[in-house]
């Protein structure tokens, strides 16, 4: 049990409030400042990116967008048609134009990918980002293939085509790492899966998560978005937000295929990628700011992996192991996960997903993004205090 | 006649060769400069958007987001969900944010709406935006209420209604003022329109130029907005591209019934707003900001108003009236506007929009959109010597 002040009493209602008004989903940082605006908010511990590559990206903006006076041409005119943009991004990623389709955020994908391409019925692995399975349109279905907790959530190739042949669905969605445990199938597993479910209209794979997980220790990139020549049924739903830290820009790509990609830009699409989305996708496809880039994500990754690894080390909890850079944590003693998040919120200043809403969870699990090292530290730190030592409940 | 010269029959063949890959819009400016880096580009008007906005906007964010260094959170947060940054837009226009969805500029609403609300028929006028029969997908049919060029493509509200009659379309648009020729309906129209037309589905007027049509003295703004608790079957689209001249940020909304709205939110659209929009969109609900907004605008009507009065002293045009930022204007003499376009780029900077691709439009149109004071100027100049005096076809 946590002891929350009259203060935090106030807050956690608000703070409940809030969380009403807002579905599924977290409201955005502005939104719960605005709130309780009593409260300093310092660390964002809900937010999934990497905060050393907006630092990255921020340096290139100051100097080649705001120091040149160019910004006003980013923020005035017209960006790019959408394969103009696809043309930049296909020099980066080595695959053709024609088989990527921008989009404003993974999100207007998604919606994209499932309201034009899904059939009758789309299977999910729960838990999931729950947007995969609120942006069905009805009379379309959901399935769930509910993931194990007891052995972190981890998704079997075996199980999954199992499941899909007794609820045969037309549609499948697999994220990898999955979102909100950080659960990792290796590539092999992935091709597995696509190579036994080619009778299916679509196995949509969400990759938004895919630049933290590694295979070696040079922390290679994998992916399977080169497959789609090969796997024409496979969408890849990727978002820039989390890997690149500029999720306030709304940036992102599905690559699929070529008549997919046509069928969205004939009826719409055309104009959805913004001045400040297109000189980012233009930076992406930069050596210098690759390599740059690529220091950054390996950085984090072992920071990361780093702070996961403290948190295996605090005995109150148990983390599910993770290639995100999130960890799902379940609280093992009697405090609840509600007083956790606001006694951090107010003591700390540290935000945190409570996912009690989160569809497939039972128990009391909070996810804890990873940020820079001195903000882990700091989030280690008060979860200790609050967990272990109680110090704020001794003064009560 | 024009005789372009060598020099400008290669750049002539880049520009035919880079509008085929653009479909049925123009390239971006970028896109452009970056296909013809031989042609300084000095005047954009093709572009339809009010550039002392702009220079508004640009000055709130220099000083509230660069100065301040709150940029950062612009671009590395999320931005608000939705309804958040709907009922900002509420208190703006006065109307409840139950009915307004924001979006990720017009185009994705012209798709979402067309794409989730209309029937099996979609009636459209001629000339018109292209996205509004693109955007609609099969089997779902287009069809067309041709409007008269011998009366500058005036829409009259019986010869429509006779239209819908004979069409028994379950949808139909109407741009107000409409794009490509400025053609206003005043508001009395509309509500007839609106009352007759009560049994359809979806009446669709998309009010992206209203800011620059008056009906008084004052320029009071006038729109059918208010009308959506009225009637429920009104969607009104708004693109913020054109009055505050920000198109690279990617900002709309439209209004319509609150169960329409609740639709949409329920399956995508959270997060369509970046942070660039949401601050937009909380700038606009600010006194401060409105006012000088409202001086611009009116600065702007008048400078366009008079550069259309000026146009009309050209006798080798013939300008179409219009209540927008734009005007549509047919070549009289034997001059091909393909040619002229291309002379106005090449020898004077000058981009235009050749209308040859709009459905609806018989002969040889083009599209000036009003810039500043001087600008239009330089663009008038740049006609009258071209049509006039023809000094470089003498020169050849």
């Amino acid at each position: 049990m946590i002891n929350l002040t009259e203060t935090e009493r106030t807050v956690a209602q608000k703070v409940q409030e809030l969380k009403a008004r807002s579905g599924s989903h977290s409201p955005s940082l502005i939104t719960l400042q605005e709130t309780i605006p009593e409260v300093e908010i310092k660390v964002d511990a809900c937010f999934l990116s990497n905060p050393y590559a907006t630092g990255i990206f921020l340096d290139y903006f100051k100097r080649e967008l705001l120091e040149t006076g160019h910004i006003r041409n980013c923020l005035e005119f017209y960006p790019s048609q959408n394969q103009v943009i696809a043309e930049h991004l296909s020099e980066a990623l080595g695959l053709p134009a024609k088989q990527i389709l921008m989009g404003n955020g993974a999100s207007e994908l998604i919606q994209a990918v499932l309201h034009n391409f899904s059939g009758e019925k789309v299977l999910v692995n729960l838990p999931t980002f729950s947007s995969y399975y609120e942006f069905v349109q009805p009379p379309k279905q959901i399935v769930f293939n509910v993931l194990n907790e007891h052995e972190d959530f981890k998704l079997h190739p075996e199980q999954f085509l199992e499941k899909v042949g007794i609820e045969r669905p037309d549609t499948v969605v697999i994220i990898n790492p999955n979102n909100p445990d950080g659960g990792y199938l290796p590539y092999e597993g992935m091709l597995f899966i696509l190579n036994n479910l080619k009778h299916l209209q679509n196995v949509i794979v969400d990759e938004s998560f895919i630049h933290f997980a590694f295979e070696d220790n040079n922390f290679s990139l994998k992916g399977v978005a080169a497959l789609v020549s090969q796997f024409p049924n496979l969408v890849v739903v990727k978002s820039m937000s989390k890997d690149f830290g500029i999720a306030g820009i709304r940036a992102g790509y599905t690559v699929m295929a070529a008549e997919r990609v046509e069928y969205c830009l004939k009826h719409g699409f055309l104009w959805n990628v913004s001045g400040l989305a297109e000189y980012f996708f233009r930076l992406y496809a930069r050596k210098d700011f690759w390599k740059k880039y690529e220091e950054a994500r390996i950085c984090y990754i072992k920071d990361a992996q780093e702070f996961f690894h403290a948190l295996t080390e605090i005995e109150e909890i148990k983390v599910v192991s993770s290639m995100a850079n999130f960890a799902l944590v379940k609280i093992l003693n009697d405090m609840r996960v509600k007083d956790l998040a606001i006694a951090l919120l107010v003591r700390y200043g540290i935000h945190v997903r409570d996912c009690a809403d989160k569809k497939g969870l039972q128990g009391e699990y909070l996810r804890l993004s990873a940020r820079t090292k001195t903000e882990n530290d700091y989030i280690l730190n008060a979860l200790r205090e609050i967990l272990v030592s109680r110090p704020f409940e001794w003064e009560c």
